[in-house]
């Protein structure tokens, strides 16, 4: 059944993937950003909730955003970890607590965390914590949605076209964007909660 | 072969019980915490420092701190996550951050997260956020630590002296303080880094 599903980060390379696959699947997509389409600032709660109340009723919700300081463990500082946790931790929880009150019953949260909760690299632990802590958060609150909405994580490797990463992850192997974004249509499709999904 | 060892946080359950099982074994403890013993606020860098720099050469540092707000997920807001992650998760990665220099070659640091990383109750999202957090820097800083030296964290279960708290834990086994203090002792005495330890 065709669901109305906003995605938040729609500029960037998963989110537009994303947004273009559940299109093809048929369902109707309000893509939003800090920049192009519906315009949404998560570090701003006000322009959060207006986002919302403006598109309408929605089934789904996705996020695929938030940025993390890349330095060796040594140089890290609390302030990058706490800017980390911050935008990619507290931005993608955000969404998710307007979205349990906003979303139509049995709607569904999908979030994205990434490879470098489980696999170290020598710039990667903020990223990490970033990651270890949102999978948390999707673990420890999915039992408690209200109103049957599911809460689920999608964790993807590097991807095929973010070239420029390559070279710092030498032991991956790269997944296209677009089998990726095959995951997050399959967890909004499904009935799974409180999944860390690993692509 | 006995070691300099400093226990943060020892005025605590956990603290206390992990420095009397140190001692046990013939190690020399430093106990430090904000109100007791050798005083540290780990909120202040300059306090942080100046505790190493006057007990002076350590073999090994562990952390058994960290305060985080306990409410039903659909209440948490982000100053709550914030609030958990700042006291939990970067008070004892500045711990280690700091130790990391500060340490005898082949040293080692031990933080303390918890069982909530991975089994919901319904107040515990932020404990599991910070938790999982900090699961995740040890992960990801253990290979990248210089000198040999190694992190790992200790996960405890509910303790059978916090009676307080079994009511919100009915489905977990409460295990006693001295069975989790083993664990740090066995962390220290071993040559493990990068893991998360049950107990």
């Amino acid at each position: 059944m065709p669901q109305n599903i906003l995605v938040i980060g729609a500029s960037g390379l998963i989110g537009s993937a994303v947004a273009d696959t559940l299109e093809d699947r048929g369902h109707r997509v309000v893509r939003a950003s800090r920049s192009t389409g519906e315009r949404v600032d998560l570090r701003d709660a006000d322009s959060l909730a207006a986002l919302f109340s403006r598109i309408g009723p929605l089934d789904a919700v996705v996020t695929a955003v938030g940025s993390v300081p890349f330095k060796p463990v040594s140089e890290l500082t609390g302030d990058d970890f706490r800017a980390g946790f911050d935008d990619k931790t507290l931005g993608q929880i955000s969404v998710a607590a307007l979205a349990a009150t906003e979303l139509r019953d049995g709607g569904s949260i999908t979030v994205t965390t990434g490879i470098l909760d489980g696999h170290p690299v020598p710039t990667g632990a903020a990223a990490s914590v970033a990651n270890g802590a949102l999978n948390a958060y999707v673990r420890a609150a999915a039992p408690y949605l209200p109103r049957g909405l599911r809460i689920n994580a999608i964790s993807p490797n590097v991807l095929r076209e973010a070239t420029g990463y390559h070279a710092s992850f030498p032991g991956f192997t790269p997944v296209p964007a677009a089998d990726v974004a095959r995951a997050y249509a399959d967890v909004i499709e499904g009935d799974g909660t409180g999944a860390v999904i690993s692509v």
